[in-house]
């Protein structure tokens, strides 16, 4: 039997991991062998909802091809969010929502993305389409995804099916959506335990945008006020991993949780297009960013824009 | 509104017509303003098919962008087999059930594609999903694409869920499954009424294959002697088509849908990876390809690793 390794983006946030497993579980329901692994290891907030729903943190891997031939990918399609030898091995499922950027295959695949909120949401329609009972366990961290991608429906990529699914998966999971919601999301704020490398690297994507490395990192927080007493480090540590890793232009978002909007902190040498694309003026590498809390319809589009005009 | 423009892929097939037919109505159904279109005309199959379910050929536009902003793709995604100007729209949806090449959206996109028979047997599976029903006509055009799309379900690319969605849909349609199919595939095979650019180029499509531009063709027939009597003619016209759009290489596959057994017809510089691909020997320009039928399946996978190797 053909076994699957399945797998979210690097840097994996709540969804990347919960979703792993859901799917995971959706495929070994389905006949096949499979099991859920990690591009890097969990950070607070998913550490918080997998302890609460008593789940084990999917082992850790940087490479799968001399392990598997074939993988299904959660939660990402862009190579370079994904395994370093994504193309030695053939992807067989994607379950995703994010858009499509240089992701290839040479045979026909299952390929299921929908513009809402989160992948795990996704997920739940397949279990239901396939009649598939959902695990508490795992209902709980589809729930924790759900969460975690909309900030408890906040964010503008939220939409009534992602509403719809949390309310179900709450009643399997058997807790009270708001309070678990609030619970779970500033378990992820505590800057206290993160050093600089956690802050800017905890939750970072790389794009290419007309050509350019652009590093697009994103902080949850409740309060600007941790994050400015160590502005200086972590704009050393955006310079650092910049010159290493040749990025053209990095960016940190920084997200307040509760207040539903966010700090930009920039460096590199194309700033000006940070600028342009959210038609405000950076002060000593910070810009305010009002109202901004997703990445993927507040941030990426806009800088594509400014890049691309 | 938003209104969507709906089509498959050049050269239309009844399945890139059917299919737009139907996500259209689907689209529609959903509350969206929709309307399918084709990038060329209809051949002589598909005809057969809108004839017999009173159904009229959608309109033949080759650009889009002039009318409207958003689209929906059916039976295709990569860009040298869609619209000319697809990257002036907006893709949010595609419905297929090809490989993924150069696909790329700046924004997430609702993307189904399953690894089946037929793109028309996923957009069952939507309606059923949806719980929307599906009027006779459109029934009818369905189920003619999944019968054309599996050769009667005698193909490789077949699965129980292009079968099954057939039974369904011959019910909906009103139709003896197996009558009718014999009588659409072999509407499909007169090569009297067909020109060779008409053989040659009514179900073609190009590949990108280590760097080459390859034209892979193919045409229906019960028996091969009618075409071996106009092989030097069909020849010439490959070889003019080469010269014109700048091909490397040009098969073209004809299968005999009653043996389930091809021939092909070669051009171009690059031929020694035909006999690579197919482990056989091309004598006069034509190579026997026994047992082969899908050019998904048994043509286009094995061409691109002879390239690729």
């Amino acid at each position: 039997m053909t076994k699957y390794l399945v797998f979210g983006h690097k840097n994996p946030d709540t969804d990347a991991i919960s979703a792993a497993i859901a799917m995971s579980y959706f495929l070994e329901k389905s006949g096949e062998e499979a099991e859920p692994v990690a591009l890097g290891s969990v950070n607070d907030e998913t550490a918080f909802a997998l302890k609460k729903f008593n789940c084990e943190a999917p082992r850790v891997v940087s490479q799968v091809s001399q392990e598997v031939n074939h993988v299904a990918l959660v939660d990402h399609n862009e190579p370079q969010q994904s395994v370093e030898d994504l193309g030695q091995v053939q992807v067989d499922y994607v379950v995703d929502h994010h858009r499509i950027q240089g992701f290839e295959t040479a045979q026909p695949l299952y390929y299921r993305a929908e513009p809402i909120g989160c992948t795990s949401t996704i997920l739940y329609k397949l279990f239901k389409e396939h009649d598939f009972d959902i695990p508490q366990a795992i209902a709980g961290l589809m729930l924790s995804a759900i969460i975690s991608d909309t900030l408890l429906f906040k964010s503008p990529t939220s939409t009534h099916q992602d509403k719809d699914a949390a309310v179900e998966l709450a009643k399997i999971a058997d807790v009270n959506l708001e309070e678990y919601g609030l619970e779970l999301l500033k378990s992820g704020t505590n800057l206290d335990s993160k050093s600089e490398a956690d802050i800017v690297n905890g939750d970072a994507k790389n794009f290419t945008m007309a050509g350019r490395n652009v590093r697009v990192s994103q902080v949850n927080v409740v309060g600007f006020d941790d994050i400015l007493t160590r502005k200086d480090a972590v704009l050393t540590q955006m310079k650092t991993d910049m010159d290493a890793y040749n990025y053209d232009l990095s960016l940190l978002v920084i997200t307040d949780i509760l207040e539903s909007t966010s700090l930009g902190l920039v460096q590199g040498k194309d700033a000006e297009f940070i600028e342009k694309a959210f038609a405000g003026q950076i002060s000593d590498q910070a810009i305010s960013l009002p109202g901004v809390v997703s990445r993927k319809k507040q941030v990426v589009p806009q800088l594509t824009q400014a890049f691309e005009q």
